[in-house]
């Protein structure tokens, strides 16, 4: 139920603009617009100033696809990085997920998004021609598919391992099982079905 | 659980910025600002003009105390609305409602809060003189209270009672009671028990 209320312009435009964050309604934006002008108006100026700051200045790394400040991303020109692993994840959060773990030291393609087709989004949206260019460099020599194990994650996965193994690029998969720490009594049992079916020797 | 991501520095200022809006965290900050930088620059550009030009030109209606952009709120300056009325509320939201029931032809006072003390917010940090100086203008012939009925807006409403009686102004409550089109069944016991309590002859 919206309100008409004969608010001042500049305040119906703010709560225009807010509610295009996603997850944002009327009432929220209503609400945020409402705090910043009553009682954080540094923050109103912090976040005008964030926002132009990012439009202008942020880019795609030319590498690795993600958002970056630089041409190349300070990932991507890391020497430290082992530059014959290219692990391939959906979004800079997963990304994050990754870093956070320590454990891996190769370096990253994101796709910014997975395979949608109801909504429209398909190979070319993706720019999976970018990523195969880019795994074609001579140096990379294993893909490693890390998209969510949600079905347009997968059906993203298999349909970069085919055309990643047509260009005879060596392809794997992150592993599917129990959670780590986990107790199997706890864990959804499709999970525990997969984690038995993809056993592996120890 | 925060993610030690190496995020080029214009997008952690601005997750950072949109940190500070009420109800938002970090994750949602964060996909908030991949939302803008991904899909929807034009978006972001909108939101940085609407909170530069909101901080600019919005101000305090010097009558009302909503915002408004200029030195008197369209409401208060409109000579069809009734100067004998004034009609004290929390926030420009709870105006809305009130707004949007085109019953009520007073004018406002909005106080942009409630007594917390807890929160430290008092009547100084309320400006409860400038309301009374308001009340005070000879033309006011009645100040109805429409603070909300939690524990908060009910003290507020008497301590406003208290503080307007002194100056011999007359003072009303909002009724409280079932709401319009609902069943009892489905109405809490507290509000039912107060329906009947104030009731009144029709």
């Amino acid at each position: 139920m919206e309100q008409p209320l004969s608010e001042p312009e500049p305040l119906k435009v703010l709560i225009e603009a807010l509610r295009r964050l996603p997850g944002v309604g009327v009432r929220s934006a209503r609400r945020m617009a409402y705090h910043l002008m009553q009682h954080d108006l540094a923050g109103a100026d912090m976040l005008s100033r964030a926002l132009r700051d990012a439009v202008g200045n942020l880019r795609h790394c030319s590498m690795c696809n993600g958002f970056s400040d630089q041409d190349v991303c300070a990932i991507c020109v890391n020497p430290k990085r082992d530059p014959s692993l290219l692990c391939v994840v959906e979004t800079p959060a997963d990304q994050a997920v990754i870093e956070a773990g320590h454990g891996y030291r190769g370096l990253y393609y994101i796709l910014m998004g997975r395979l949608a087709p109801l909504e429209g989004i398909g190979p070319r949206e993706l720019q999976f021609e970018r990523l195969i260019k880019r795994a074609r460099d001579g140096v990379v020599k294993e893909v490693i598919l890390a998209t969510n194990f949600t079905a347009e994650g997968e059906t993203t996965a298999h349909y970069l391992a085919e055309s990643l193994r047509q260009e005879g690029i060596a392809v794997t998969r992150i592993a599917r099982g129990v959670p780590s720490g986990s107790e199997l009594e706890y864990v959804d049992a499709g999970t525990v079905a997969w984690a038995l079916m993809e056993r592996r020797q120890t």
